[in-house]
């Protein structure tokens, strides 16, 4: 069983607390069960942390208010946008007041000419670009869940367009954070780039609210391509289609997506969205850009493809056909969980060097093949990056002992290809140990760091980093 | 006249001091009065500030020896690699060591399989792209001068290829840093992505030294591409060229290099680099990408610059020709020094929303054209950024006073228009008060983590952040 970490330290949380914030937000405050179990658990296996009392939260100026009121009584504070991370990130461990943004949910500036925009933190994905619709443009990062922006920026969040597009990390040019005594900064800004002063920005990007809770997020957008093409290629075995990938990035073909979905997943895709793809290792792709240039990149990857015993590419070259192949892929979670009804899933996902992935990932399903555990893989492989849903019954002790064999070996075995513990679902508490292992000495530095920031450690404690 | 920080104050260096120094290094430590000026200046205007002692390390053991030998005895420390910057981030404001990384020169490794390197951080760009002549790849950051790759990276360096390949923020992978009490810490690592804790490697990365030293650098590289040329553009007037960049950076074509040059510094690159460009507003342009690609681009460009009053384009297609036009770009700083023999240069740089480039500039251009300066100007405008050489003698006053009142006048319009105080050169204490005004309330949280990282105070003190 993954560790929960020890018990923090608890502040009892009375009458008087809860009549204050209610003073302060009217019904916006609840500390009613339902709410707050709601509010305890994120999209995975790990058990529910349910905090006092939910804050909804309409402002930045209302987050510090309630941030100075948490400061006052020594409480938690525990940032919550669609409650979709992965590795615990939103469990109350010590109780304490979840603040909610997800009614924070305006877009305040587009500025088409300068392909950048601002958004409260709650604004979500899916959201932000039904808003940019007549605009032409679009943002990128696409993690599988319509997830706030908020929260992608505090998990430093990356999806299947970073092999072009970056991550988070590469497309948050500044922020808005309130600080854990209440203090209001702005980070960053609309420049390009800048080289001003320390880079707060990304800081608080991938922090998971232990240093701060982001309330807006400044970001980049891109032109929609002119021209956009998206296949899908069958390959006789995963080293087949591994070894496109590798070559395709080395070649430097601006692919903007490439997708990998083993044989097992491809069989949970056909099942949950009623398609009939051949069930084996595939190959999603998309190309961006001129029509020429769409179509030049197309043929190389296709030559690559040929070569490692790709099959012909299935082309999806009309918008609902694409966006019907793209939504199957973003439901690969729920498609992997319903393969066994009534489960539940422990998602986890390493990033290697592009040169080590095929043997990660070989070496990985053998690891899976010999165990009894029902365990599919998809991959942003043009990054290096893979994951695995552990399909398990959490109350049967034996399944998540296995589970957390496989995951510690899939995961020492990435660290030991010079990769990292986890390309994109973040550190929770879920993975703290794999941080400490992979950091080294400067896993400690992390936590002078945290202290600095916040040394009442009140900021989404016990998480990320040990104080 | 610039404001130089108030006194610091100061430990005073002993033969003892002397002596462990010497102890540790041997002839690699010196208290020369030659290498200590040498050593406490940039290359800008700003005055001498030399250090008491200057240690060649050959480690980063060795910088961690030297950093605790400074520690023990509360010695200022201050990093040098070529001496490059531009800010005054060398000088020796409270004394102390300055500890040269120019020996450092060794390139560790290179994965031309996975297009990362890592170095030393006295490898410069040149250097490292000389080492890799035979692999086919290339690092694409170039500020003006043959920096220091760990220059660079704590200044947060950008250049001429920035628009399309990013700046050392995006381009650097992991560090290796020696932090104010000795100790050595690797942050970041070699997966393209990674959602794992804080980002202390860009935290390093445009600190300048004020939080740790950089003594390793992991960075990434890309492919030489199949096709690459280049052009020069002639314009009617600079509002042409510089709306044909906005109108190209909006279109997202991907250019590699778009770098504007008014007609003052075209004249002074002329005599300079013994060339007979039009003395007129210029674009130089480089396009990569494959052979249809490169075209593709070009044309569209060309059409652009068309409609803008741009002349016919000067193209450069031999590698030769194109090394030419770009060392003439690239000794744009000296060229504009010769203008004036016996001068010495104010640079400054602002960067802005691509959307208020062209205001930008020409209100800039309008102040300096109302004054008796020497200002010529060149940007790398697809980023927003744009540069300015004051041509003085700084020993009279009011040349150095009315180059203050001019620089101001910029800072000030490009925050206005929502943009940073420096786009690359970074802050050193030359821009500090800049800094404040444009960081907010978040200048403040910069001081705070620096006595977090360095609470005495001793890593190149004076420089970013008061404390």
């Amino acid at each position: 069983m993954t560790a929960v970490p020890a018990a923090q330290p608890r502040v009892a949380f009375t009458d008087e607390m809860k009549a204050e914030f209610k003073a302060l937000l009217g019904d916006r405050f609840t500390t009613a069960a339902a709410v707050r179990e709601h509010h305890g658990k994120d999209e995975s296996y790990h058990p529910n942390f349910p905090p006092d009392g939910v804050a909804f939260a309409a402002s930045t100026e209302e987050v510090s208010a309630i941030v100075k009121l948490c400061a006052k009584h020594k409480l938690p504070i525990i940032p919550f946008g669609t409650g979709t991370s992965l590795e615990g990130g939103v469990a109350a461990l010590a109780g304490g007041v979840c603040i909610d943004v997800s009614n924070m949910k305006e877009v305040l500036r587009v500025s088409p000419e300068d392909l950048d925009v601002t958004v409260q933190a709650g604004v979500t994905r899916k959201q932000l670009n039904e808003h940019l619709r007549d605009t032409g443009l679009f943002f990128p990062i696409d993690p599988g869940a319509d997830a706030s922006l908020g929260g992608m920026a505090s998990t430093r969040a990356s999806g299947t367009n970073a092999v072009r597009y970056g991550t988070m990390r590469e497309n948050v040019l500044g922020l808005t954070v309130v600080l854990a005594d209440g203090r209001i900064i702005k980070t960053g800004g609309r420049a390009r780039k800048s080289a001003a002063g320390y880079d707060l920005t990304r800081l608080f990007v991938g922090a998971e609210g232990t240093l701060g809770i982001i309330t807006e997020v400044t970001l980049r957008l891109y032109g929609i391509p002119e021209a956009i093409s998206a296949a899908v290629c069958p390959f006789n075995d995963i080293r087949g289609a591994v070894d496109t990938v590798i070559q395709t990035i080395q070649s430097g073909i601006p692919v903007a997506r490439i997708e990998l979905l083993d044989e097992v997943q491809m069989d949970a895709v056909n099942k949950y969205s009623k398609l009939d793809y051949k069930v084996a290792p595939t190959l999603f792709f998309e190309f961006h850009g001129t029509a020429a240039g769409v179509k030049e990149q197309a043929e190389m990857v296709a030559a690559i493809a040929a070569e490692f015993g790709g099959s012909e590419f299935t082309w999806a070259t009309r918008p609902e056909d694409r966006s019907k192949l793209w939504q199957a892929r973003h439901d690969g979670y729920y498609a992997a969980l319903a393969l066994r009804p009534g489960s539940k899933g422990w998602p986890t996902d390493v990033c290697v060097p592009i040169s080590r992935l095929a043997d990660c990932i070989l070496e990985t399903k053998k690891d899976i093949a010999e165990s009894s555990m029902l365990a599919p893989l998809v991959g942003h492989v043009g990054d290096g990056n893979f994951h695995l849903v552990y399909v398990i019954d959490p109350d049967k002790p034996e399944e998540l002992a296995e589970a957390k064999r496989l995951n510690d070996r899939m995961v020492d075995r990435a660290l030991a290809m010079g990769g990292t513990c986890t390309g994109e679902h973040g550190i929770g508490y879920g993975k703290m140990e794999f941080l400490e292992k992979e950091a080294g000495d400067a896993f400690a530095v992390m936590g002078e760091l945290k202290r600095a920031f916040d040394p009442e450690n009140r900021m989404n404690p016990g998480k990320v980093v040990r104080v």
